[in-house]
Order: structure tokens, then C-alpha cells, then sequence
């Protein structure tokens, strides 16, 4: 169990205890990563002296034999949730309860007020998992290296004729062939399908003079990676290839930007660099980018910090996060450079390399 | 767009129109299944006019070009969601709005009340999707049929001291190459591990006389399947082997019972067809089932109806749900057996065949 945010967070509060329902959460602060993430089947309760973890028939004994410290609560349809937590909440004399408002549904809501009469507060967990520890930024970067690798091999078998499917099949087979598995569903984009950022992969062909996205992740011991490259294998227009080098420079703009920041001991705005890499591409005649510059990433794909036009985030040490400005032309290509980066040392560190 | 059910369901309920914001019910409504499953990328809303899709500039052109009728509204940061509905609402002057309480997050839900006077009605969906059309069926079936093949080609891989996370990752290879994805993480057991009905894959290594659990499934054109068997290379110890003809006959006899409670042509029970399989195995001796018998299957691996001991469901033409029996004997072993079933023409069809 890692409490220590937690309990620092309960002190900062003054919270008697955290109802944690995130999947990604309870993921990370019990190191146990079996848990559904579409369907509810556990609950982390963490008060100052101990923590429980509430679930049903199917985790009990592997949660109990995988996560250490922890008292395990079965929930059944007798003993429901609500009542096993009003349980506890009584025994120790918990009073104020933080819980996560962005991920509790309106039904759960209901049936936890309805059971405990202890005050329910709105705590918002976004920036829990903001700073990684040296460990998880191992998984990170190793996440990348077996991406990397599997992109490398299907490179090999990308040929005119070639369906984006048939190519995000072989980049997943070869990502398992390496023993990780997927961190989200592979985007692979050819020609004017790459103008839609978060294209869905269809049996679209591929042609010789076609610019090729793809968007690709691995996921190892729980960590996530993720990375973009765009190239041809062919002579596109020369606006295509004008597009590449702008999204590239405006990655490079970004990078240099905060390694200088970083220089100078100061802190470094996240919305600033999304500024100073969207500012370019505006600067080139190209529309302004659709979406962030980047984001966090960690058990999740997407997580704090966000680089973007209104984040108030502030970058600093042990933060992981992407760079990936883009430009999509709509019914003729898009282009998307995507790289993940850390603060180390107070050095910026380039996870996918 | 298939709507016929929600326009129904909006006369029934008298609602003017409703929210739908389970990534599962949008898919299966607009029939595209590009949206997150873990990050709110969409809102759906039917009125009695006219449908909106409230999403993000990421998504905004590809559901333009993939969902047919439907209105695309895209939310900003200047323009959030809550406020684009509000737009909405007022210019088809709606009165009543069903909403998926459920789904709905706290914190969202206060959005929503903040921009919006009318009265959010807490609309319960879970059957929505139970009744499944003819190609809902054949989705079904075909994903049924790669994940076997899958599975059979696996089985020659399977020798003494392979682990679990090798099998897993074999089976998974072969699915992707048959052009389908997965339906769920992939569950491979061996020996004692199988004691945990969901155990999560480790490195534990197979031995001669271990019995082997492999849970299974694949996604075909955004459909799942969902497969349990449990087999031996060796020669385990004579409970082993009775326990895997109790749970198959268990099994059978819930087949039995349904197959002749639709030639009397009475309600089925769903509740009933969970006793008697239960009702077996504990009379053989064994421990109850630590879960349901069996649930519905479609766009998502667990839906309705449930056969469980509480459960209020009748089981009706065109429901798809899966029987699965098991026995597990914690420190020791664990069966079960899972095959999926629909009601067609009045018999019961077995899916997984």
C-alpha cells in the first residue's frame, strides 16, 4: 500500500477518511492492477491508522493474497457496500469522508447518504498520481522501448495495398510477442483518414504517395506508454512534407523552451509551452492545433498534468508527460509527433528514445 | 441511428427526451464504437424530433462521417457540454430529460442541474440493449467462433512448465490474427490459481497433474464472447476430475430445464435455471457457486439479464447470456464451464458451438 499521499492528503483536508472508487486510483495505491475498469468491483476506504478494501466473491481471496496491509471486506447482496462501509464508518468514528465526486455515480450517491449520515466531501484526486517515483518511471520508459520495438518490426511490413487494420494487428501481435499489452486501441491513419485526430482504423488501403499516422501505446506492469509518428514511404505533396517539418520544429520549440526554463531555475508554465508550440504552427499558416500540446500519462493514458491553452499546471520534477503538436487538414492528411518526456535532476529526459 | 426503443421508452416514461451517457449504449445506438471507455468523450441525446451528439474536436469529424442522422454539437472549453445541452433544451423547449443516474457522475450532475432547470429523471437502461436483433445475434456467434479456433490453436502450445502469462499471451496473439480483438483480459489458471474465479494471469508455471482454467473471449464488430473450460494434460486427483463432471452436468441440467420449460411454452425463470445448477452441485457435495450463473452478453461482457438467486428476470427470445457453473476449493483447484446461449424460434440455441 501507498498511503503516504493519502494520509497527507486526509491531514490537508481534515478528512477522517478517503472513499477512493477510481479504478486507476486504487490501482496505484495498492500496486494491484486485476481490478475491471467498466464495471465497479471495489472500493478503497484509507482513514488515519488503516485502510479496507471492499469487494465482491470474485477479487476477495486475490486481493487478499496481492495486497498487503489491507483489511478485505466482501460485499454481498445480504451485507451490500453501503452497509459494510456504514459498518465501518460507525467502528472507527469517521466523521467527514472524502470521496471522488468526478467518478461516483448519482445512484451510488444515493445509496452511500442514504446509509451514513457522516458528511460525504467532493475531493478531487486529479494531481494524486502527478508525481512519479523513480520506479514508475521505469515502467514508463520500458513501456516505451517494447512500443518502440514493436513499431520498429511492423514498419518492415507497412507496403502500398496494406489496410490500417491489418497494421495495427501486426503492431499489437508483435507488442504481445514482446510481453506487454495494449495501453489504448492503436491509431493507424492513412492519407486524409489521418486528419481526424482520433481516427478509427478501417479497412482503408494503404497508397504509395499516402502520409502514414500512427498513434501507439504499450502498457507494462500497469504503466502506460505513448507515441505518434507520421511519415511516407512515398512523394506527397510538398505541403504534406512542409507540414511535417513544422510539426516537428514546434515539438523541438517546445522542448528547448522548457530546457531553458529548467536552465534558469524557473518554474515552468504548462500553458506556456502549449503556447509557444501552437504560436508556430499558427506562424507557418497552418490551423491552430485541435487539441492539448500534451498531457500526463502513468496507469492512465491521459492524466495531469495538461499542457494546454488554460491549464494552470506547473511542470516539475518526476512528472511524466507527452509533446505532441499536430496539423489536420481535413479531407487531405494530417500530421502528429508525439514523444514522452520527464523532469529528472532537473533535466528534461525523453522517455521514448 | 436505432432509436425505436428510446422513442418508445419516451412515451412510457413520459420524457421529452433522454441523456445517454454509457459509452456502451451510445455504441450500440449509433452502431460506431470509437468512444473511450473509461474517459467521457460523448453525450447522446434523443428527443422526439431529433438526435445530438454532444463530442470533442477530437472525435467530431469521424462521428460526422460514421453515424448517420444525428446532429454533431462540438463542446470547448468556451463552449462546455452542460451549455451546448442547455442551448438545446431550451430550442426544443424540453420539459422532462431522462438521464442514466448510474453513469452519471456527482459532479456532473451538479453541472447539469446548474445549467439546466428542467428535471433530470433518473431513467434506468439496463435492459436497453437485452432483446438482440438477428445480426446482433450473428456478431455474436462469429466472435464465438474466432475466439474457439483461437483457443484450439493454444491448446497445442500448452505443455509442463509454460506460464500462465504465456498461455495468455499465445491465445491472445492468435485472436488478433484472426482479426478480432479482446472482449476482456484473458484468464489463465493453473493448479491452485484456478481456486480464484477471477484470477489475473501471473508467472506461475504448469505442472504435469495441474487442471488448467482458461477464460476467454473476443470482440467482432464491437460484439463480445465469453468461453470457460477447464482440462488436464495429466492426471489430477479423482475430486479434480469429479468436479468436472459435476459442473458439466450441472451445467447440462440448467440446459435441460430451459429447453423444457420453452416446449411448455411457460415463463422461464431466470432465477430458477440458476437454483437447479446451484441446487447440484451443492447436493454432489461442493461448495455453492461464489457467482452468478450466468449473465446477458452483447456490446459489453456483462449485461442484462442476470441468472442469479435474486434475480427478477425472465429469459425471453432474443436474450444471449452465458451458463457457467463452477466449483472452486481455495489452496486446492477451481472448474468452470461457460457457454453462451440465445433463444431463437423458441429454442434454445447454444452460441459457443
Amino acid at each position: 500500500m501507498r498511503t503516504a499521499s493519502v494520509l497527507d492528503l486526509l491531514k490537508r483536508k481534515q478528512l477522517d477518511a478517503l472513499l477512493i472508487s477510481s479504478p486507476k486510483h486504487i490501482t496505484y495505491l495498492t500496486s494491484y492492477g486485476g481490478f475491471s475498469q467498466t464495471e465497479r468491483d471495489a472500493f478503497l476506504l484509507i482513514t488515519k491508522k488503516k485502510s479496507y478494501l471492499f469487494s465482491n466473491s470474485l477479487l476477495r481471496n486475490e486481493v487478499k493474497q496481492k495486497i498487503e496491509k489491507i483489511e478485505v471486506i466482501e460485499h454481498t447482496r445480504g451485507h451490500p457496500f453501503a452497509k459494510n462501509l456504514a459498518e465501518i464508518v460507525k467502528k472507527e468514528k469517521i466523521e467527514r469522508i472524502g470521496f471522488e465526486s468526478d467518478n461516483v455515480t448519482v445512484t451510488e450517491y444515493l445509496t452511500l447518504t442514504e446509509n451514513i449520515s457522516s458528511p460525504f466531501i467532493s475531493t478531487d484526486l486529479s494531481s494524486l498520481r502527478v508525481i512519479k517515483q523513480k520506479q514508475e518511471i521505469e515502467h514508463i520508459r520500458m513501456a516505451c522501448t517494447i512500443a518502440k520495438k514493436a513499431y520498429s518490426l511492423t514498419l518492415r511490413k507497412i507496403k502500398p495495398g496494406v489496410s490500417e487494420k491489418e497494421v495495427a494487428s501486426i503492431f499489437e501481435i508483435n507488442l504481445l510477442k514482446l510481453g506487454a499489452s495494449l495501453s489504448f486501441p492503436t491509431i493507424v491513419a492513412f492519407g486524409k483518414n489521418a486528419a481526424i485526430p482520433h481516427h478509427h482504423i478501417d479497412d482503408t488501403t494503404l497508397k504509395t504517395n499516402d502520409l502514414i499516422l500512427m498513434d501507439f501505446g504499450a502498457k507494462y506492469n500497469n504503466y502506460c506508454s505513448d507515441m505518434t509518428r507520421t511519415f511516407t514511404q512515398g512523394t506527397p505533396p510538398r505541403e504534406q512534407l512542409k507540414a511535417i517539418d513544422v510539426v516537428k520544429m514546434s515539438q523541438d520549440l517546445a522542448v528547448k523552451y522548457i530546457e531553458n526554463t529548467l536552465k534558469e531555475k524557473k518554474d515552468i508554465s504548462a500553458s506556456e509551452v502549449d503556447d509557444i508550440a501552437r504560436d508556430y504552427i499558427i506562424e507557418k499558416d497552418f490551423p491552430s492545433i485541435p487539441h492539448s500540446l500534451g498531457h500526463g500519462i502513468g496507469i492512465e493514458v491521459h492524466e495531469a498534468p495538461s499542457l494546454s491553452p488554460n491549464s494552470t499546471d506547473t511542470l516539475v520534477e518526476g512528472m511524466v508527460f507527452s509533446i505532441e503538436p499536430g496539423i489536420y487538414i481535413n479531407g487531405k492528411f494530417g500530421v502528429r509527433v508525439e514523444d514522452l518526456y520527464t523532469i529528472q535532476s532537473g533535466k528534461l529526459v525523453k522517455l521514448s528514445n
